[in-house]
């Protein structure tokens, strides 16, 4: 499979999109924080008392997705046309589930735009609670879905 | 144990640090893409035929560390006076280990500045790589160590 | 009214407009710099001895513009067409009035581009002014026109 | 009074501040939006059913208290030590007050910062309300006090 | 000639393109950096041992492509949909050829993103190789070929 | 001569720095954009007529002087304490000269702020200046001196 962000001597290079279509095309990836019970009983308690760490998160995680082509070199910048993330305590985990949605008009895929979101708002929920908890880990970012552009529908199993 | 980015009134601050001392301060963390052997043989054949993904990675990691206080919506701007990146394939993952260390003078610890090296940095793979395999995922980002400032050296398990 | 920041839960996103149309809109919006009449006096007569004041705030209010969607939380980058700032000493005020025209042919309106080019420019004629006088006072920032869109035109009283 | 943002020609520069000390600075600034009591409504009914207009504006004006020096031309980058924003629902105006305090250990004041921080916030509260009512304005942007420094305390009448 | 970023009145403004055609556009543009030959062996030993120079630079010429409106103060924020820089020893001159290729699909042209890639891929290389030779020169960046949009092909002598 | 922004594998990092002093140091460096008589008469109408080229690049080179960390991928972001520019027209190249000063009391140098201070300059009186000449260069962009760190003083012959 050739990557695409090499030309054909090996060099990098932001690929040609400007032959694509501008179609609709959509991402969802997902995240998580891990953390100990005590931590995520801080933020499920959050805000009546402690302050709104997932609404912090939140808000970090949109402003995050538009800092993209910023953030990764070979990424093109896009008119994003939607962001919305969500955060869900996992007692079972224990703790954060963050999911990001993205969509453009463009001509390349918002994959990276939405595993930028999620893992801005992992990092936003990991600074939030440090004080707490140095340990917690970020783990299981990953694309669930992808639509849209000459590729098609991409699923997770 | 206080969450320090909420006053008393659970109202989200960037706290007071002007009171603290400006010591060395140095943060390592960690984290990793997993991808199947054949993703990772692109990676491994990478500098002679297909461009230098860890190259481009470590790049992206040390401009994502700049960005932190840009990013991460409570984070002091600090002076950082270093940062190195290792990035390395593991067969065993099979994927890439990628491990970064920061350094500053000031006020406030480095921790997010190093996780958010290595989110940078793990982010940036993905994208090289994401026109071979859609299913790779960021995984285990975690503090392993921080030194300097009042709370002292903290060593992950 | 509905709140278009927020979905059904309440929580923020950034709202999809990707199903709207791409037309013409334009903003436009002002404000006002008060300040005493000798520190007006001080750029009046700018141009010729002490330095371009307005000058300097127009460019930083057409910069401030192409800023907005970093600024503003919720706010969709757009693919601004046109800006320009009119800033006029009113001896009257006495200070500064402050006029922002802004144009794009996205999917959402300009306003906040408009108002953010207006702030701008206030805050650097305060920051030009303020080793003169520090009481300058920025004030009536505000939406003055609107057009484009489904909800069509706007003009305030 | 001379204006220190010109050298003797008239043009525009960064100031020399390498022989200013280091000393503890602070600054306190204030704004308003007026709206319409039933707008005025929908942010106190806010944590509620609304969303979190307050906290959304708070955070804004934090992040933005840190964009200072990329928004206005001529002002230099500082280690910000602190930010706080207080933001008041307030039936009398009717609106929203908005407060923000600034700290630095650096070498020239944050006058610049506190008023970027409330008009920031003041901008994003007219962002999140602006479906719900065009005509806010947003007003009376002004230094409230000033430490630190050679030029001493300021405190405004 | 007309100066296109002025108004009638001589005041800078960001020009109205919203009534120009959405082509194709490209801009190629070209800049040398020139240092002794000792300093260019230690590039051309690059990949091998030194780190390389090179890779870094088409990198950073990358990204400042895509920072070209927020350096430029009245350039238009473009949807960039390619760029590519070819980094060339020329040891004749002594020193290295930096050509950067551009396109968008936007309403005005990409001459400024080509010649910003161009400009920090020369200033990338003079930062990776000052620790040898401080002398080194940036010289000769100009645009060589422009085409697409009203005022047709250009192409340098 | 070590090229200090590699380790002893090659690799790239942003250099340790915190051992070094903090110290004042100065840059200085000088650049060039080379145009026909007829495009300088443009520029040295300007003030009256035409709109102020040589104050718009003036402004555009302090504010990219604090945006070099950002574009320079390997530089420390620093606290920078002054930036001046001189923009010279020259009959006999014909042309503009362009000299930035940079100071800073860090713990690097910033001879990288005064190059992209000249730079970013030079770029903005090309994009001011593109409608009436395309064929403009921009040359001669070197260090003209640097002061202060273990490496002491540098001039230029």
């Amino acid at each position: 499979p050739p990557l695409t962000h090499f030309d054909a001597d090996g060099q990098a290079h932001m690929v040609d999109v400007s032959g694509k279509a501008v179609t609709d095309r959509v991402a969802l990836a997902e995240g998580f924080v891990r953390m100990t019970p005590q931590t995520l009983a801080l933020v499920t308690s959050g805000t009546a008392k402690k302050g709104d760490v997932l609404g912090i998160a939140r808000l970090a995680g949109i402003m995050g997705a538009k800092k993209t082509s910023d953030l990764i070199p070979l990424c093109h910048p896009l008119p994003i046309t939607k962001v919305a993330l969500e955060l869900e305590p996992q007692p079972d985990l224990p703790g954060i589930r963050i999911a990001a949605t993205v969509k453009t008009g463009g001509q390349t895929g918002v994959e990276m735009e939405a595993l930028t979101a999620v893992s801005t708002a992992c990092l936003t929920v990991y600074d939030m609670l440090k004080a707490a908890e140095k340990g917690m880990e970020i783990t299981g970012i990953r694309l669930l879905r992808k639509e849209g552009g000459k590729s098609g529908t991409y699923e997770a199993d």
